[in-house]
């Protein structure tokens, strides 16, 4: 039941054709949503639309291309596609249903651009700790730029080279979030954290071995920071950090 | 926004105070719940209504008192009352507003019986493995039967000394739904499992010492349970058990 | 030594062909299953043989095949055949046994049907949260119906868009038990227990990444449930949740 | 050696009284933050400064009268002052320094209000699950607002009575910054993230009892939540949330 | 129902008082363990007998003063007592019980020997790492001795200084049996495992901070030990050594 | 320094060549092992030397080869040679250095008997609880048989059905030493352990899914076991409690 | 038997009162130890002398009285005596024994320097994160001296405020051997292994709430550390770390 | 801008050419490390450069062929160089850049030998219990070789056994520093420790299965090791444990 539904119900009031008291009943056992829910729809697409979303990983590469053939018919809108966690299959068959998907391979992320405007107020900053970091770092780093973001990277910037970090403490101050990814210790978001005075989300990566335990030591580290504005995703989650960090740039 | 208001509201319509259309955007935005939401709740108070529940830990005597205060004059429903994780001086507080108030030093546990009315369908039965599990078993059965259960126990039946648990196998075939309590390596649910068609609802205790960490390997042990009629709740959540068994009871 | 054994030997007293001392001494030394315990396996098959069931992970096809085999010519029951956890080689493998077996191969169940009578007195209702966590939601929905319910399905309804769920809300209330799939942060059994007057069967399933663990998030997240309704199975469980859920809709 | 003593430096040169290449060698080996550094420090006064801040816990009463003293008699700034994990005897010992001082007794914070000003931009909405997670809550609402930000709270709309909490959709659609509390399974976040567009900060409870292992599993709940604009802070840092929340709501 | 009476009902078949077929119905529903599984009572009076045990932990002196009395009044046997995890306060009550109770408060052990027979063949020796784990040892060095062993010790042997260990290989090659006690690193067991042939007991226990996790770094250590004659039981449980190692020494 | 050579030196004092003194001091620098150690090694020798075994896993085939070969030349001995953790590759290679060489493909345990001497005084039994835990009974069995033991196997009597386990009570109380293996909950050596008086030996299994952690909930099970006779060795380590289950029957 | 006992074996067959063949054997079964391991037990005083020490924990205030009392009598070497984890009532008891002792409160010490001799080569520096991390900090920096080295302290340098920690380079670059303490999320010795080409022993500290679990993070951050000159040892083992790098600062 | 910018800057300000006050500026704006950090970044050089290292997991042999060439064509120097982690195909790759590259089987290293010249003062020495721990053990050697120290090898001197490692007490004696490598109960350095006077690096392996947890349990019995001489790094982080063993000798 949708407006229009409602509508024709209160027209029969009006009409005199239902009395008030049976539309309330009947107002009463129909699915709410139907109401006003739509409402919520629009605004998670709103919200979210300024990227459509596949996330690759389980799902086979036709799934992921009747996915993307899905987004591309079904909507007018010009929104970016991304898909994460992909491969080569997958994106040949993406590139069966969009000439102008790009493959990533750092990350595993394809793209298709249908939109370059800008919409975040300033720029996201990705700053990463060590080369194995980049795979998640360039997740981040083009998800952000897909919603809408001017985003730029600082990579290689651990803390046992403190020097790195504090050479663009120019760059970190002109960033408006910035998203700070490390394995092994997770200590850069501490760091960063202390030079800066806006947002700083950090992503633990499940680089490392033996007691890094697949992320969860950066994780704990970054959760424990001495600095305090830093909040924490998922392990590996470069695609949150860049959603959040996208949500706070267009406040 | 309530029944009555919805009504008025389309009253309007009817007496054309009011055009469907405005109505259907004043419909929008109005809290949905109130509705049919009322509903929900009367309906969350018809099904755990059997008993008014507070849980003691973390409120002070006074607060425990104020509330079942409001339980007692409130409603005008003879539902039981039951406080859970209560000590001597909640009691003190009880008593003094309903003289009812039984203490159950056991486990914890304040009564104030007011419906002796049977809801469910067939007996519960509380297996519980050792003496120190009595306090879980004990709130369970106390919680069963302010629910409107017949509930019955079997105490101190432990896996080690096997033949104690099969000497009462018609008691166990007996009850239609059997709450399982066990500490240290809680594999009782396994054994009551497969003895019975029912199922049985384990609760891992907090007793032992060393590795049986707080409950966690008591926990472990059950959800790992080779016996297929076996589910599992928090640790030492007598409380959580007996109001599962008595969901199931009354279907 | 079964009843006949004992009834001749307790005839030979009567006949005076044995002391009654020589029969205690006899009957001290018999193996006691003998004497009851038939019974047991008895209704143990009477309870779980609406479905003869067949762990199939870490069996061989060919494995499989004779141990369906045996089920077929062994039993004159027509019970449903069940085989989890299997793959094309296994179905091949029991194909040559029974024609009759179907494979479903988002959850690797096998099935072959032989009795279509509806014995659950009400209908089973899985919900799930993800796409992903459809195979372990397809294995409990078959397990359900092969073992005599009715079941129905609800997929991917997870809690960060709740309105999902909440336009279902004339299917949960019509279900008699709830198997709840989520793998994540399982939430989503806590809402569905709100909202709910019957038992939740809560199943942890494995998807997600990093801090999910392999499904311990979602189980700790399911056995720390505000709902007062939900108990859990080990993760990734849909056939445990099935067999507990048919055993609760029997009573 | 500041600004200033650079200067003189360099004016030495410019007299001819030091040669450049002597400059260079003190240049080197002057401590360097003096050169820009200060203007961190600054840079972090101004960006902190909104409130003083004493962490209370494992500090004496004396010890934290001593500090706050200082603050109010050191800086000519106006800033509030906020003592988190206070108790009474603190409280005593920081009111003989400023009559002004007030205890919040449910979070254990000490508040000496200065500074009316509002800063943050919009409204930070504190959200908690559970009447245990007050506490916790008020920790967070109080900071939000000595750190000059409007701040609002929605107490006790956990998941398992989700009608609660969309009873209150408009509230949390005023919002700019969430912060959402939780103990137990954590699912708040994941609930309220669905149903707004802007940033969630999620803080999980060390409330609950068995397997909540102190606040870990409503921790790992959130991290894993399936709403894009949740992150996550400490077990029980509401002050911390705060902070991000703030930095946020300043942008 | 026990012998005599199985006896008696036979017997009416054989005066023809009862039918075969009618004493078959009685025997299937009659508890079993009266057959023959009294003997399994026996059996383990008999095996464990050597020394009657009551665990103090979690009861209050006058329980133990009343289960000790029944000890005493009860059996005609001259078993020994013990009671574990006692203290001054418990001591009184089983003073009152018994004048020749003894305290040993290292271990909290209360003893009452009755019964100096050794029964078991050979010597147990209960090594111990440091002097934090003589409570542990001197539990198990007094349960072996009231069940009938010869037990000897050899304390403050820690791998740290392996000539003293070394030092006393004469005494460790005339054991039977070895018990083991160890915190830390948990490593002694190893060490002595390599230098003798007969079992060893491990015991973790509980002593240490930081990264020992209250006995778990011991008792993974021991689980994983490299000398192949080594098995481990729960942290800090001497008694349960005790009562393994004397199983053995009486085979 | 060896035997010959402390000869020497003493016959040197013999003979007037070396003062006793300047003999104390060159003895107290020599390598002691040399002394008397060779005892040692041959005490091990004599007390391991019922079996020579070769741990397969991480050695080439070729490696294993070489291995035994050198333990079939090298030694006069006609001991068992036992290789665990093998596969067909090598057995290839083994058989080329021993024809006797046999193959056990449930275990990967490949077998040359060159002595069917029974040393051990009674009989091992091997109990295990599922069909999955065989590959870790055989081992055990297999081991034990090597060492010289008669060794007997009671396999699939799991705890979901205690009647199969009782319906061989008899061959458990003829058991000298039970090792008793289970995976999942790990409940099998509590009960076992309360029907017998002998020492069990539990093993637990890897099998499992989900919450059984490979092997780690069935190990705590059995670390908390309720039954006193009751010891642990580590996860899958058939082998090692065939080696202390030989090490017992042995005295 | 010690050397006295040898040297009279050995002058016995100087004697000609024994065969050197005699000689052999019966120091073939003598404690090897009374050889030459005296030697070893002199290398440990000589080794760790520069002070002696008593873990003050678990000990009785007349346990660590008698003790201290025993060093200062029994030896006539007159090196520094170190008390660790004491209160003010074990220094009522050591003040008794010796009237130079000293309690330093933060880390609960107390010191008996007789010893000024630095024996160290270089400067052991303590540097640390927060002010909760002082008394770990304290109990190094005086084991390092009571153990003769120059010790200093650098101390509220945590890493969220780099500059502070950068100011201090020259102090840093002094240093032989550092001692980095860091709680929370440990990063400080990654920073300042970077800064140093020297060896830096790393102690994670129990401060902090939450996830840094009483430690664990700031140890597993440690163990983690991307910078290649960091060790670590147990959570707060101040002492630990300093006997470490007292050890290094004598080479 | 490096000390050659700004020395031209100086004589700007003596020439007149720029004002006292405008050189502040510039300076305030520079990147600080160029004052002075080039000094870190030779320091570093000078510290590490003894070898060169590339770690080559996740990198793929043409990567780390491209990296070793330009060490070896952009450096003067004639340092070793060392590629940790490699295989066959790395070593393909990085044998065409050079000649002289070997590769290390055992361990995955590669080394380039480029000086010989031995640059600490004593010796390494490398000890291990297991064959399964040389891996670790061959890498932490030809790291301290690559590193210009002289290193040796002390293998297969497991605790289990312990007169294999003590008939090397002067091979122990004789070391500077002393490596320590262990996996399944992590034994072995507590021993080392307890019989050396220098620094024991302890590096725990992931060799072992069941609850040696990949290296958890030995990493977690090390860093309790009862020995004060004893430090940790990363499980089989061979080549760090290299790296601090190497900044010792130099000292």
């Amino acid at each position: 039941m949708n407006s229009e539904e409602i509508l024709k119900l209160l027209k029969k009031i009006g009409e005199g054709k239902l009395t008030p008291e049976a539309a309330v009943e009947r107002l009463k056992h129909m699915p709410f949503e139907d109401l006003g829910f739509a409402k919520v729809d629009h605004h998670r697409a709103l919200r979210q639309g300024y990227a459509e979303v596949v996330f690759g990983k389980g799902k086979t590469p036709a799934q992921v291309g009747e996915i993307v053939r899905a987004m591309i018919r079904h909507r007018e809108s010009r929104q970016n596609i991304l898909v994460t966690r992909a491969n080569t299959k997958t994106l040949a068959a993406v590139k069966r249903v969009s000439r102008s998907a790009m493959f990533h391979p750092a990350s595993g992320v394809i793209t298709i651009e249908r939109n370059k405007e800008i919409t975040g107020k300033g720029t996201i900053l990705v700053v990463s700790a060590g080369t194995s970091d980049i795979p998640v770092a360039e997740e981040a780093l083009l998800t952000a730029r897909m919603m809408g973001n001017r985003a730029e990277q600082l990579y290689d910037v651990g803390v046992a080279g403190i020097h790195r970090l504090l050479e663009h403490r120019i760059l970190l101050s002109e960033a408006r979030v910035i998203i700070c990814i490390a394995g092994m210790e997770g200590a850069l978001p501490s760091v960063v954290g202390g030079l800066v005075g806006v947002p700083v989300i950090a992503v633990p990566t499940s680089t490392g071995y033996g007691a890094s335990f697949g992320g969860v030591t950066a994780l704990l580290g970054m959760l424990n920071s001495c600095a305090s504005n830093v909040t924490v995703v998922n392990i590996d989650n470069g695609f949150g950090a860049a959603c959040v960090a996208s949500c706070i740039n267009r406040l």
